[in-house]
């Protein structure tokens, strides 16, 4: 029989994430309530990933209906539906193999009218900085994306594997997806007293200590930041590319919480346009991959697994390494046509345009206002701190975790910031993540919340938390309290 | 700039499939014709690949409403839509997280409900043999589950890098994705002369040829067989299970085909089933995986994209392993709702138990019956010998090639079946397959037609597959015709 020994050492060596202890015991919580098992609470809340329809926030209509008639053909004369979201379909129907969402995604890149429509809207949005189809790739999703790159760039074996600075924090799933890969984790530290901005010093000193522990090849960057909620301006991004640059690292850019800014006098502004803005001598040199994606933001379709990137001076020949690795995983065709409704919206004057203009701004407004009203509420209980949030959808407050419960912590072998999640879970049917998920090391504690959820969810997680929350402190007082609260939310009006 | 150099050689490794190039070719017809050049031809037919709704072939009426009311919920209360079909969506929604087709698969092996029910399909299917759901996993595709499997088992290099035994002829994607997981094949050739049966004696050659080269850890197997047709007896698997047994070699059983048997007195036997039946020797040590997708045979939906796999007798750490590296790589969730109609299927009283019946009757006759149309139809060709199809959805014709286009190939850099696909592509517009991609690398020459395609359409591929033929041995007479012929026709009856 294959005994572990006999696994391939790159999957033996990849992190069992908490996180999916925590899914095991929350669904397991579940099922009890569903069997009758009483509980303090009636049934659990997940805020621990972004998944918004899981929460609860409702897909938009329009994307559902041309969807489903493309799923279902007849429904082209089914009035019940609005005119528009049938002539959509007609026309994505069109764009399929033999009219149908059953035939396979020729070519396996992308269907030429979604990729066509991408490369658009792209262009409109970096303001004419053009895009071209034969750049883009449709996957999967941007994490099925991000592994293709990561598959293209792993190399060697010890000093010589290649590696990626990562951001501390960073999106809880990519140590594990790196492992996978068979690529070197090099991390580089967010400046929390910043806001979580992007700091040179910090890259620099992440890249000498980096450089002999592996072969540094590329650098990971979240923008909108996940989960830290941080929005880069145009000098910070200059900054990096000059990074990239000088250094001949590979940008790989998460930008797939574009649509989601919401920080005051904050704009979301692509690497892409700035490198191009930065002139040849940047434009026409620094290798880019940009990431989006169909689950993040507004659209929420975490579900539908889809998402493109865009890759920016890649060899042709190397290029054409990426398509032949695609070409055994072509990705699924309603996700692409759910993608085209993402780049291509309605316009003033289509039939369904009220209803989506509501639905999209009622979802962005939630955003908003969960997201300050979190804030607020996270930095007015005791040993908690939490940086403002300016994009994306989480919030990633610190917290000061009682010597009491690190000690637990330590008995029973985890992390403290994993205990505290698992005892909120337990006691109050919350799930919200562990910061050492995000690659947190050091000991800030930190938790993670999803906060793109409806409004009456986010209140009874607030309250869920804090009842929890200052019942611990009951329980182990935090020492000299005053003092380290007075510093933490010094440090978050700074 | 990245160049190929610094690439992943595992990447720079993989196999360029002539076939993608022939896709892109036919693509580019298309798109002449569209712009008004002039073509002997009105489109291009492509039967290269197992693709049946690009073909015309109509997919199920049930699953699609039932898949439609799924991603759009207000179809509950539509009443053109049948009733079991809204019933049914609204069992599928339930088992959702928060009742949405958009959010994320929890657990990420699969929606317990889905995965339950593929467990009972699969025990009702072996006459009893238990299927156990936490031994099943959802991917987006029997490729990908594939894939899964080739990362858990791929390791070492050069003499000590993991061999999989594969058949010659395999399926033309199989090459590609193993040469990905940096994995050798070894391959073992099937008995054309006897229909393409799996042969013990070739698979003894196989291994001991492959010692030398790699570690042969894993014997894959294609049943009913892509790209052959051949359907395994009883016997012929338990040859295969006992050889696996004694050699310690993992069973990787591709049966993707189970519900596309016709051959007269054939019948779909699993391997697990036989397993089983095979006493605890066999059953309680071989280690096996099965796949099985929504791709291929009469669901034909490939564009959605999904499939499953079963293990037996994995060692629960290396399962472990196994629902560790699926955590980073969740499945679509419309897939996995497409499975649960494919395993639990409508049964006599269902409203649309009529149509659903006779939509699934007609594609198996027009299956069978297409087989049985172009076998006698290719044997009468001259050059041209095929062996007869009990399942799947190729045909696998040998064809000798005048030593005229041999010569021309070698002068060009090609093979010779390739360049014989591409002139049939490029002057009667109809696509299909090259032996070569599927791992015949002997002098042999084959054509790989899908016919699970409308009989008209399978008439047409025909007519003008033969009438390239005929003027191709008009201007390249075949050598001593007659006796190669006869032997050809001989060895086809035989």
């Amino acid at each position: 029989m294959t005994s572990l020994q006999q696994v391939n050492p790159r999957v033996l060596g990849v992190r069992v994430s908490p996180h999916s202890t925590r899914q095991s015991l929350a669904a397991h919580i579940t099922y009890q309530i569903t069997k009758g098992v009483q509980k303090p609470f009636k049934k659990v809340i997940d805020v621990s990933s972004g998944d918004p329809h899981k929460a609860g926030m409702k897909p938009i209509s329009f994307v559902r209906q041309v969807l489903a008639v493309c799923l279902y053909p007849e429904l082209l004369h089914d009035e019940n539906l609005p005119q528009d979201a049938r002539l959509r379909a007609q026309k994505l129907l069109a764009a399929c193999g033999g009219g149908s969402v059953g035939s396979y995604s020729s070519p396996a890149t992308g269907l030429r009218y979604v990729v066509q429509n991408i490369a658009e809207f792209i262009t409109r949005r970096d303001a004419g900085v053009p895009s071209y189809p034969q750049a883009i790739v449709n996957t999967s999703g941007s994490r099925k994306a991000l592994t293709m790159m990561m598959k293209l760039l792993a190399s060697g074996v010890g000093e010589n594997q290649t590696g990626v600075l990562t951001p501390t924090p960073c999106p809880y799933t990519l140590p594990m997806l790196l492992d996978e890969a068979g690529v070197t984790l090099a991390p580089y530290q967010l400046r929390e007293d910043r806001g979580w901005a992007v700091d040179l010093e910090e890259l620099q000193l992440a890249l000498k200590t980096a450089r002999g522990c592996c072969q540094p090849r590329a650098i990971y960057i979240s923008n909108p930041g996940n989960p830290t909620g941080h929005v880069q301006d145009r000098k910070s991004i200059e900054e990096v590319i000059r990074f990239a640059a000088t250094e001949g690292l590979f940008l790989l850019v998460d930008e797939v919480y574009q649509d989601s800014v919401y920080g005051q006098g904050r704009e979301f502004v692509s690497y892409k346009k700035v490198l191009f803005e930065m002139g040849e001598e940047y434009s026409e040199t620094v290798e880019m991959v940009s990431f989006h994606s169909l689950s993040n933001g507004i659209m929420g379709e975490c579900g539908l697994r889809g998402g493109y990137m865009e890759t920016v001076n890649l060899d042709p020949a190397v290029m054409r390494c990426l398509v032949t690795i695609q070409s055994t995983n072509s990705p699924p065709i309603l996700p692409q046509l759910a993608l085209d409704l993402m780049v291509n919206p309605l316009t003033c004057g289509d039939p369904s345009y009220g209803t989506y203009t509501q639905e999209i701004l009622f979802s962005q407004v939630t955003l908003a206002q969960n997201a300050q009203r979190a804030w607020e509420f996270l930095n007015r209980l005791p040993g908690m701190s939490c940086q403002p949030a300016m994009g994306g959808i989480h919030l990633y407050p610190q917290l000061l975790i009682p010597p009491g419960m690190i000690e637990q912590a330590k008995i029973l072998g985890v992390e403290a910031d994993v205990l505290y999640c698992q005892r909120l879970l337990e006691e109050e049917g919350v799930c919200v993540g562990a910061g050492c998920e995000n690659g947190q090391t050091d000991k800030n504690y930190h938790l993670r919340l999803c906060v793109l959820v409806p409004p009456g969810t986010l209140e009874e997680v607030l309250a869920r938390l804090s009842s929890f929350h200052l019942r611990l402190l009951d329980r182990f007082p935090l020492p000299d309290r005053g003092v380290k609260d007075r510093e933490l939310v010094e440090n978050s009006v700074a």
